[in-house]
């Protein structure tokens, strides 16, 4: 496991020993108690915060919020019993199989032709 | 940590590559031909999609949309000359300070006491 | 029903009728055909549009977002046997209850006081 | 047209005349004084509340999350000098011009020919 991958581990480690603790001392036990419809909600809304961060293309900005992101990435993630372990699997599988950009390419192509 | 090795480093490097390649053979050049909000709305779509796909509760379907999330916040990223070590720092960064519980924490209750 | 629900009502109407319509002919047509998760989609994805329109600033290109994402919201309430006159009557029956404000203002206080 | 008869209008009106008002009395002030982003960020919350009440597919939340949308909306228009009157004839313009259906199918039809 490399560096950055890491990272990504050690927060869903840490993520993930919050849940059941108490929503009074912890964020993220208290994310986890109010349930997946919260969870979701947050990655809807750093999303759009990234957005407005790119828009402002103030770059410090966008770091910031990307890692509110993708923080709350790893929250859903747990929620789930997944771990960025399986999300990253995921990208180096699509590029072991047949190059990351054929297969965005086959997605847009098959969007393309068959529908809006 | 080497960039053989590191998912999201080798990742970002292979789309920092693109920036200026032929629209009509790569997916990501593509992307950057349209600009910073065609790669923007793009965070927000894939954002949505994971949104879904926790609705759902199919994990499966919550990786693949996960990874589509994160591989269009590394395209996000390059837009604006940051990799993703820069948002993994900041992560880091907040846990070194002060714990990351307790930086979350902190800006709810800022959140909660002054505003909406 | 006043100039400006009618507006909303006709589309609606419009819509409406597109079910089950020929979707190489008719956009709202294709988008039924693909089903809610095509249709919630494009929900999100106008509302990221209305943001970096508005980021933006330039009046015109909010006006042209929000009507893109009113139109898709429309579909939206579509998909589920609703319309336009629902929300609407949800918007006076807020309104008639206890007034706008105190609505949203008690919603705020409920969050601020026992969550995040 | 009168302004009593028309929700929208009638709602937008008690949305503009809280502007410079008390934030700890009304929570359109509230959201006014926090400035654009704050508005804009709430537009993209209730887009994702939306969204999961879609993917619930009860009726009655998703009147509810989208009558939350909608009054976030008429608050970003005001926000930028609009009314829900200039979204609404510009609804009314593209369905004038060439009918709803072949407008959006255009606009899907040059995405297709360019782009992904």
């Amino acid at each position: 496991m490399s560096a950055s991958d890491d990272t990504l581990a050690r927060l869903a480690a840490v993520i993930a020993s919050r849940r059941g603790g108490d929503p009074d001392k912890s964020y993220v036990a208290r994310l986890f108690s109010k349930g997946p419809d919260a969870i979701l909600k947050k990655v809807g809304e750093e999303a759009t915060e990234v957005v407005m961060a790119g828009k402002d293309g103030v770059p410090e900005r966008l770091t910031a919020e990307m890692a509110d992101l993708w923080f709350h990435c790893l929250v859903a993630l747990a929620q789930y019993g997944l771990e960025p372990a399986d999300v990253l699997a995921e990208l180096r599988r699509r590029e072991g199989l047949s190059g990351l950009e054929e297969f965005a390419l086959r997605k847009v192509k098959a969007r393309e032709g068959g529908s809006a």
